[in-house]
């Protein structure tokens, strides 16, 4: 019998990263690991009986409706309602048009590599950038252009450089409190990456995923704010707020990208599980959700202090760290010739996950970076994980 | 001021067909019109008391759990039922570790597309075939082979040729009442496709949204039990059976494929909704799912019935059209030299909307084929219905 050759699988699957968080957070369901290596919010803010509430209102008074087939575009009270939070927010007038409901930020990144990114095609990210949205850009093959992250956002300089030498399709950033580095841009720096958009074909997309989550410091502007409409694309999620569970998100852009991302959303899964969305709807309209961050801000706000508080006492002072005022992350240097996987590996032997910065590099650089989350924790968690990994370090350090 | 380029989109989007389903859906959500464009289940059969009832068990018993992250392969007693309820249908031993849960259908095609075709890589798919999967497929840019279907499903010697000629990545197929022609493989035929596949290296994708509403006629075995697992993809979709609007189907798979599946699930939006994923569980634990089908099975065979009679008693002797033993469809063939869309325009100025069939094909042809919904419908509006058409059919009928 002949030799019936096997199917095989698309350069597209073979160039996308696995993502190591997921495979990194199955070694951490074991209930003995205290963990920092992960991105959920805190359970105890899951508001369960709001939820419930509101799913079954929906249920009762509109079943039918919320178990059909919907529109692509989304459920249209719940993108009058991001709009108007974008008014609150920002004082930003936005057409619920311009807005599309996706299923959850990953999607939105993968909807917006799907419509911009041909293969070769340059895009910017920040160095260290979201390792989900590595993911879901490398699918479309671009070749990545790194922006070194300062501590008060990417350098003008470079930045322009970049966009001048590479022009980008888009560069993608999350100016509030950064994931994973926990660094916000500064106003100025914001404005003068404004000002170099302005001159560039390159767009920007402004993931904001953690701005409601702002401990202190002053407020802010959004790039939707400092760029015209069709210069920008603004993301959003549910995830922090209310609940990573139900996989909602959205992009706010102009309306000839939107009609694209819809026809990408078509493609993808015709439209967000329409159930969720009226569900999140009727939540927003039932309970006060400032009221709900602000608590959220309060816990993780004590946790991350507490957090640094414990490693300026405890780390060795080689190790290098920045000091958050929002979001779920604190970023930490090792020394030169320090692995933060051997760091992994030795931790792990101690009972505690931290995050390799690795899968944050599109260059195969970042071994000296490591994750830590500080929301999905507790004070106890916190000290004692604290000065296992201080006593990890300090054995380490030793050694490299 | 020097001229700034505009961005541009991937010559993927642009390969993109909209769906026209969509686009026409708005045009029939007008009261006043009679449709049979859409592919709607019929709304008297979404149980939004029972989902009500398990969505309140889930969020007051695992609500944490129901709004938190969770796995990419979606929730394990989810993936239980699923290999169960093969068992109970076809014998099929499946492992529920060979099992992927995506935000439906759309999905699942969508990532067969991402993670088999290479830009040019041949797919083969039936004529006329699923616009949504055209719609997923298109935007990967395969070559396309078009299968014609008979009454008995494809020719094999044709279908054997295709696969030798151009050796397609993978064959898409739905062979129980198949969407857009109603038309369900014989077992002859499928065993003779089994044979083929078996001598080839192209991949056999099984979808089966429609296999578990059929109406008459002997069982039929499904591709999974006449070829060995590596060799094939099964893919079912909870829309027709459940809800539509909550967004959830799956693959079944080889483990290399399903790895490959979750790599891109991650890459796509990391999970499906985990509430619903639940709150679906949840309801099969408390309902006898196959009462409920019988029921869904009942009423729409009764309404095929009561269309086919008009139709036979109503319409020009010219007109040819499928006589469906299951699922949503019935397939009008119109007499040489007729338009489908000039059909269509002629019908909506009656105010009954009709699917015009070339977005069914992949070569611009189909403008001959007309898709008519009877699931989504009731006597009244299937009398009305089809007594305009017949009348719009004959005056038509003289100029064509």
């Amino acid at each position: 019998m002949p030799h019936i050759p096997s199917y095989r699988f698309s350069r597209r699957i073979a160039a996308t990263p696995r993502s190591m968080i997921r495979e990194i957070l199955k070694v951490t369901e074991r209930p003995d690991i205290i963990s920092f290596a992960g991105g959920l919010p805190n359970p105890a803010f899951l508001d369960t009986t709001g939820v419930a509430r509101a799913a079954e209102a929906v249920l009762s008074e509109d079943g039918c409706a919320a178990l059909q087939y919907a529109t692509s575009e989304g459920f249209l009270p719940l993108r009058e309602w991001i709009a108007g939070r974008y008014k609150a927010r920002f004082g930003l007038s936005v057409d619920p048009g311009d807005i599309l409901i996706t299923h959850g930020s990953q999607q939105t990144l993968d909807i917006l590599g799907r419509i911009f990114i041909d293969e070769g095609d340059a895009v910017a990210i920040e160095a260290p950038g979201y390792l989900g949205a590595i993911q879901a850009f490398s699918q479309y093959m671009p070749k990545f252009h790194a922006v070194p992250l300062g501590e008060e956002g990417p350098d003008p300089t470079t930045y322009a450089g970049v966009l001048e030498q590479a022009r980008p399709v888009f560069s993608y950033v999350i100016p509030n409190s950064q994931n994973p580095s926990g660094i916000t841009y500064t106003t100025g720096c914001r404005k003068e990456l404004a000002g170099i958009h302005e001159e560039s074909s390159t767009l920007l997309i402004e993931d904001d995923a953690y701005g409601e989550i702002r401990f202190n410091g002053e407020k802010r502007p959004s790039f939707g704010m400092l760029l015209p409409r069709e210069k920008v694309v603004l993301l959003g999620s549910f995830s922090k707020i209310v609940s990573p569970g139900m996989r909602l998100g959205w992009l706010c852009a102009s309306k000839e990208i939107v009609d694209q991302a819809v026809t990408a959303k078509q493609a993808s899964d015709l439209h967000s599980n329409i159930l969720a969305q009226r569900i999140l709807c009727r939540y927003f309209q039932e309970n006060d959700i400032s009221t709900h961050i602000s608590r959220i801000t309060r816990a993780y706000s004590a946790q991350c202090s507490l957090m640094l508080r414990l490693m300026d006492e405890l780390f060795p002072g080689e190790i290098r760290y920045t000091r958050p005022d929002g979001g779920m992350f604190i970023w930490l240097t090792l020394p030169p010739g320090c692995s933060a996987m051997e760091l992994w590996r030795r931790a792990l032997k101690e009972n505690v996950a931290i995050l390799p910065g690795t899968p944050f590099y599109t260059d195969g650089r970042g071994d000296q970076g490591v994750r830590l989350n500080f929301s999905n924790s507790d004070e106890e968690k916190i000290v004692a994980g604290m000065t296992r990994l201080a006593g990890v370090l300090k054995g380490y350090l030793k050694e490299c």
